[in-house]
């Protein structure tokens, strides 16, 4: 280990006993090290800079195809420049801070939180906290039923150990599911754990009240009273809640700051919340301050994943997401896409409730971009066949999740034609049950 | 390991022992899982599709912010959607059909290359051949002095041990490098190992000529004579080549086919080669055909390790991509920046060759973006000490590289200032040495 890495990994050890236990082992070897990148930072401002590997105008400026500049013809001329040329590993100065602008709308001064470190795309932003905090045998705890890139991502590529217990409980949502996954997992006393939560959720479309919100910050807290425990809060669909009574803003920031064993970090980013799916715009963003030490640690250690997983984040859709971030009116661009949501999901809410509960159970959902509801344990059929049959059938997708879920992604259907797609799915299990 | 796993790995094993032997225990555990995507792949033709975690128009289009559709106005109406919603986790099949017509520019029907996977720029290619192929332990062979890069992608990330030997002898390359790594690796009998060759190089700007690719092909024979190589042929920088007697075809087409044992990997991409950076658009090719059992195995791997590090590669300068892809005067375009470099390397080549080589000695160099010099030993001073005084007194900026190199990224340099800027390189070294 170099000298570097040792003296980045004091830091963090000092700044933060809690985080140093969690690193990974390929966390705890990642630093930056003092090679072309710091060097072409220290040369930034010579008048003879021959350290930049990048073929641009011979004064700093690109030297574009015709026919790909053209595209990016509507961007004003020195942003059309940062959209061709390599981002800083980090991500666009201007981005990064136009978006902690945006993620704070709303909070509270007194919540601390670093500049977001931009990643392509959230799960790029899941990933490096797989290679941060993942690692053989370390436990990860997700409610159940879970996204499945959450095991490829902490799982099978970093040998974590995932565990899981139902989030929903008598139709409810379980908020002691954290602790509950983690009591089976036979940790040993003061061994870090991860726990990711995600809201609103994917399959569940489920966001907590905030009664259930207190609840579940006092649970994370008892076991931050016991170990380390890095919470990732996926807020892939933040802000998409149709519900008033729901509270929107991230549970990041109910977490920020409560006790020093407990570390959120946000994952969050333009994919929905823009709903820029094709950009691959995602952030990771810690509960310290930017310009403290351990940042600046962390910053190392993520500089270097970033760079050795995919070089630099893609500047051209970080450079288009900018454009939209400095509007004034980009709130109500954003509140039009969730407007239109909350429609569709009125629609299937209805036509849900209207289904018959001995065929099919809706799991309580208010947010996010999906509805789940699992087939009744006394119909004897799995949610495979009657995915099967809705194919083959009716005319209709729906994706089943082993052993008794089906999800329907409504966020990507008419809102006219929602009731159908809901009685072809009472139509399809009837037709398996008989 | 699942069922698919096993299956997958069985074909590999099948298909390619030497393929298989290679594999990292990522590698080996990696595949897609049977879940969402191909369930949403199989409901792609239903009306009632409730499938996808997209947010759409309800009718398979992008709902997109006005104020990031405004900025990718330029695209006609299908592109936008393509570039605005997720790619296929493998590449959008059009962008990949388009570049696979570029890498075979004038390479002969025989020469046998998948379809290119995309993916987030050449190091996230890099990245997915150190999952796939690297791992705790395994023997990587590199020429020196090397792209730092390798390291952090291949090294720390994944535990790979990095190996290497001078690219350059008695100013000329070393067509022997990799064995010679390798000789001093203590490797098994038939362990396999990795090579990764870089031409045009960094930091060398170095292109075989015709004479010197065929000893190094020979050399690379003999090793997968005794052991399973895979070599990586990183062209970064296709194409930029500058005298009219090096041949500017990537060795990958030297490689293809010539050996059971020998498998080269080819990763390049838009970076570079349509002077793209900020877009990280990559591509890997593999040595076998699109439909061949083999290749859909190793894009079972691939999109696992895609999905599982970066989602989905970016669509939108897939995209943006695609435009440049598509006209026929794009072959153009590329040769007007290479031309540009050219006039750069010409200028540069003599102001080189006019300094004291008591002082400085420029490795041997015809293409790419850099020119590497060597200070000699007898001097006495490292290239560290020269690049602090060129920066601290001669408003100069050029990459020290560990002990004694000097590298300059001629590519982003005015010619005009090229001169100068070797002037003030021999007035530094000068000014160190006395």
């Amino acid at each position: 280990m170099s000298d570097a890495v040792a003296e980045i990994n004091a830091t963090i050890e000092l700044e933060s006993p809690a985080l140093s236990a969690a690193l990974s082992p390929l966390g705890r070897r990642a630093a930056l090290p003092d090679d072309i990148l710091s060097q072409s930072y220290e040369a930034r401002d010579t008048t003879y800079n021959g350290t930049i590997g990048v073929i641009t105008d011979g004064r700093g400026g690109a030297l574009p195809l015709p026919s790909i500049a053209e595209v990016l013809g509507a961007l004003p001329e020195a942003d059309l420049n940062r959209a061709l040329l390599y981002s800083k590993v980090l991500g666009i100065p201007e981005v990064r801070d136009a978006w902690r602008r945006w993620q704070r709308r709303n909070v509270a001064e007194s919540k601390v939180s670093s500049l977001p470190v931009v990643t392509d795309g959230l799960s790029h932003g899941l990933s490096l906290c797989a290679d941060l905090f993942g690692g053989e045998g370390r436990v990860v705890a997700v409610p159940a039923p879970f996204w499945g890139n959450y095991k490829q991502t902490f799982g099978t590529r970093t040998g974590a150990r995932m565990v899981s217990a139902p989030s929903i409980r008598d139709g409810r949502f379980h908020c002691e599911v954290i602790e509950e996954a983690l009591d089976g997992a036979g940790l040993q006393e003061g061994e870090p754990a991860v726990a990711i939560l995600h809201f609103p959720s994917n399959p569940g479309g489920y966001s907590l009240t905030a009664n259930e919100r207190l609840q579940l910050r006092a649970s994370l807290l008892r076991i931050a009273n016991q170990r380390p425990l890095v919470v990732v809060c996926d807020d892939a669909y933040a802000g998409l809640v149709y519900e008033e009574d729901i509270p929107r803003a991230s549970l990041f920031w109910d977490l920020v700051g409560v006790h020093n064993n407990l570390i959120p970090v946000k994952v969050d980013g333009a994919t929905k919340e823009f709903s820029f799916f094709g950009g691959r715009v995602g952030f990771l963003t810690f509960p310290f301050e930017t310009d403290s030490a351990l940042f600046a640690a962390l910053e190392s250690k993520l500089g270097s994943l970033v760079r050795s997983t995919v070089g630099s984040p893609v500047a051209a859709t970080q450079i288009i997401l900018l454009q939209a971030l400095r509007r004034s009116g980009v709130a109500g661009e954003v509140e039009a896409v969730r407007k239109t949501l909350a429609e569709r999901y009125r629609v299937i809410r209805e036509a849900l409730d209207r289904v018959d509960p001995e065929l099919l159970r809706p799991h309580p959902f208010n947010s996010g971009c999906f509805a789940l509801a699992e087939l009744p344990e006394a119909l004897g059929v799995t949610s495979s066949a009657v995915r099967l049959h809705l194919l083959e059938h009716l005319d209709t997708g729906v994706v089943s999740i082993a052993p008794r879920y089906l999800r329907v992604a409504y966020c990507s259907v008419d809102k006219e034609q929602l009731p159908a797609l809901v009685e072809n799915l009472e139509a399809g299990i009837r037709a398996v049950v008989r």
